[in-house]
């Protein structure tokens, strides 16, 4: 009988196929005393080709699928596992200790990887201290005859089943393959989720317990809108969801029609479609998107995919590449936004019970000038070849804004005065995320160029629930009433000074909240890219003048989440 | 030289002594070979008979100052001390092992402590481990020819100079000798610094380093109104400070006519003053403080002095204690607030990485409704006995408000119609902490009978700044715009509906506040009950007209803190 799974609808879509369940095995093994060594080191021999050959596949199918580069990791597998040193250490102990090849092999890797972690100022060799760890648990699932999951090596269609995917897992995923997925934890904005939506590939997550009740090679439905899975479907649902299916992709081609179009209303109100990017890489999928900016270019991958702090060169190349491929358009960087959830491992930030609500973001920027400085020096550069905009993130008060602001301008002045060319005018603007900024909006939007609401905090903040909780979840409402009343205070107060507010929260591409923000009067819309055309289509639909009145009822009227969301039904049925 | 120490004003008034420094001594030795073991036995003796003879003056000093049951935890080292067996253990060490008396006594007493720790069914066990610990400490200070401070010994006045001081500490301080103390850390709200103004001690916290820079016996100001303390000071300076010292006595004097006087202004408005209270015992305080009212008994003591959940009847119990104590004058309890930094060892809670964003009061209190359902009946019980009022903590949403009033209201019905006597009304009002919620003031004023302001959370959440982190500390902003724009939109909700507010944070009681929050027409000041008297003839000089104008003023014109507190003064000079 078919199984039904609830979860979390992560990216859109629908998908058939078989499960593939990418959960890690038990390596756990005993010591057991050998009498035979000779047979042992010739069982370790067989395992360390087999290791070495499924090595040299997954290298291939790295290598054509996501580059060379990326494949590059494999190749240094293999060369440990090549290594004579290593092979023969572990053989001697064999041979001297008598003992099993798992317990002979875990002892020595266990002593080189102590040692190269002990490098402490060598990131090089500490990093080698993972790669000896990864070898050691493959040649280990060989000793053991277990099958280690491989992303990279799957050549079917599947469904994959996880209880959570790690970046380097979902760097692994080939779309043509892969056609859903499926995950026990996250939430819409967990880093498997949003990857699924930038992959458009069909996803659930938060499901609680799909790798528990899910079996390899169980076909399962992943229906990516709804949030549900359906495992061992009937005939009839599998018929069924094909068409659904069928429909979804008639529609997203409908979509792909509105790339080049302008963001209109039904009564011809224009509004802004952005995407958030990550990386310069992530410009590519911008532009195929149809997206008319970037409201949101967050700048940390400068600072967490290096192992030390970037310089103001290596910054300028990104910001400018990112700029340049926008071709005029705006591209708005946010400054560094470290701490809270991000750690760096070359800037120890102090121990904090409750990191949210301690040293992050402009905090640390204001505190440490000389990062935030390099930062600017960076961004100032790269606002000649193209269309820059800086923000802040985390403003809580005006004398924040404007200690910020003047650092700004010091380094715009020195930079003019060496003669570096810096663009004639640059936005200078704000993220809204903390409650007590949004209260004195109208204060703010006296000295910020525009402002940018960034939902996730804005509401962890303003409900006091982590986002990332699971026991308070229930609070994270996106169309409360005191919520919207938040966002109606910031938009109504940069109007009023004459500027503009964006919003590049996960909420900005939510199909229930695009017709309330247009009703409040939203400028920018920023979201994953691959929101964009489904946001525009909709937008097509909404009369402002009927959304203004949804937005003031849903504002003065409603009590709670549940009025809300009825409201935006009755509206835009 | 005199040298200045800068800190946080703790609590008002000035004293001057010589500096007693409450610091441990390094108590660590070397394990030595002996070749006389009975000499190293009668070192021992020595030892036990010198620990024991401090013991029973300690004990002494502790029942005079403290009573009889305070004291008993000396009568238990006592005891211990006098054990055969684990002094004859020790000795038997000394003898066999041939070590010296240190090595012996630690590793005797190690083994009782872990026996005793191990009995985690055993509770009266488990504690006695922590006076074994005690124990040793005191016989190796004797061994070890240190001395190992004692609040308690103090027969002189002194100004302690401590790290910090935990709640054992404060309980030991006899207010005869203890004219002062500094700490290195800790904020307004910390426990030592609450501890301070219910003692009515002069007190700076978090000086940073007064125990590094204060040597024991130098003379010692403590400026606890200014937050200054001076270290060997000159004769002109103890001679200025002695008249400072003289016209505070005159002032506190002054103030405690006001005893039985209404809390009104100068032209004549009347507010309340209340006072916050941890336990029934609190109430004493409170009368002898002209508390017109309790605005806030935490019910937590009862939670977190205890073994086990408390029991219908023991609550019951405090709460009809209090309600009496105040004879008709009404007492606010608020329902149980776990969570957050407060623990419960016997209800485990989920690790959490943001532990103020996350399961917490009334959270726990609508998913474990067993818990909540026995306090509320504890609650209605106590209302036939005086005049009781309920809030709910942590309140976010209307939802959640409905959800625990339908419940309180289930009990109700339940105790009526098993003929309990309960009162006719009761007051069933709610926190306001949560910026989401103030944000919906107005929707929840139609359900909510009054509102009650939580400043330390409202401010910490709509600042995104814990306000225990010391890196952030400088965004504890009670009179930024920002707030005061949120204090005054729940006040004007609550009136809109003929409710009332009060207000139970540390900011009911601040100087600089209060001028404001009168403006804004806060109905209820609730305090620690020694700051009611200095805050009532505050208001006597306040005219509610002009402080209506500087409020108005604060709320609409002023961007910044700075601008605030310069705004009261000039309509307060």
């Amino acid at each position: 009988m078919t199984e039904k799974l609830k979860g979390i609808a992560a990216s859109d879509g629908i998908a058939a196929a078989k499960a593939y369940m990418l959960v890690q095995p038990d390596l756990s093994f005993s010591e057991t005393a050998v009498d035979d060594p000779e047979a042992e080191i010739k069982r370790l021999g067989k395992a360390v080709d087999e290791a070495k050959a499924e090595l040299k596949i997954i290298k291939e199918k790295a290598t054509a699928n996501l580059g060379a580069e990326e494949a590059e990791v494999f190749e240094a597998h293999l060369t440990i596992l090549s290594d004579p040193e290593l092979i023969g250490n572990i053989e001697k102990k064999i041979k001297e200790d008598k003992v099993n090849a798992e317990k002979a092999l875990k002892d020595v890797t266990d002593t080189f990887i102590a040692m190269f972690e002990g490098m402490t100022d060598n990131a090089y060799m500490q990093e080698r201290a993972g790669d000896i760890r990864d070898v050691t648990k493959r040649v280990l699932s060989h000793l053991l005859g277990v099958t280690l999951p491989n992303p990279a090596l799957i050549n079917d269609e599947v469904v994959i089943i996880a209880h959570d995917l790690t970046p380097s897992d979902t760097a692994q995923l080939d779309r043509k393959f892969v056609k859903g997925f499926i995950t026990d934890i996250g939430g819409r904005t967990s880093h498997s989720a949003i990857m699924s939506r930038t992959l458009e590939i069909p996803a659930i997550v938060g499901s609680g317990n799909a790798t528990a009740s899910i079996k390899e090679g169980q076909e399962v439905i992943v229906d990516g809108t709804a949030g549900i899975a359906l495992v061992d479907p009937s005939a009839s649902e599998l018929k069924e969801y094909q068409q659904k299916a069928t429909a979804f992709a008639k529609q997203k081609a409908e979509w792909k029609q509105l790339k080049d179009a302008k963001s209109v209303t039904a009564d011809g109100k224009q509004f802004i479609l952005g995407a958030n990017i990550g990386t310069p890489k992530d410009v590519e999928g911008a532009n195929d998107n149809g997206a008319e900016a970037v409201g949101l270019f967050r700048s940390e991958f400068l600072y967490m995919d290096s192992s030390e702090l970037p310089s103001e060169e290596d910054q300028f190349k990104a910001y400018k590449q990112a700029v340049e491929g926008l071709s005029g358009r705006q591209v708005v960087v946010r400054t560094m936004d470290i701490g809270g959830d991000k750690e760096l491992p070359y800037l120890p930030l102090p121990e904090e019970m409750n990191p949210f609500l301690g040293y992050r973001a402009i905090r640390i920027s204001l505190d440490k000038q000389d990062i935030f400085r390099t930062q600017l020096r960076a961004l100032l550069r790269a606002s000649h070849y193209g269309q820059l905009a800086i923000m802040f993130p985390m403003i809580a008060t005006v004398k924040e804004f404007k200690a910020a602001k003047a650092i700004y301008e010091e380094e715009r002045a020195k930079l003019i005065a060496a003669g570096t060319p810096v663009a004639d005018h640059i936005e200078v603007g704000m993220m809204m995320e903390i409650p007590a900024a949004a209260m004195i909006a109208d204060k703010l939007a006296k000295y910020s160029d525009f402002f940018s609401i960034g939902t996730n905090d804005l509401i962890q903040y303003s409900m006091a629930a982590d986002r990332g909780n699971e026991h308070v979840s229930y609070l994270y409402q996106p169309y409360n009433p005191s919520i919207l009343r938040l966002i109606k205070n910031i938009i109504d107060a940069s109007h009023a000074e004459g500027k503009w507010t964006g919003m590049c929260g996960e909420m900005a591409g939510d199909q229930v909240a695009v017709p309330i923000l247009t009703g409040l009067g939203l400028d920018e819309f920023s979201m994953s890219a691959t929101s964009i055309l489904k946001t525009r289509s909709l937008m097509k639909k909404l009369d402002t003048t009927k959304m203004s009145e949804l937005a003031q009822k849903a504002v003065t009227e409603c009590e709670t989440t549940e009025e809300v969301v009825a409201l935006v039904k009755e509206y835009t049925k």
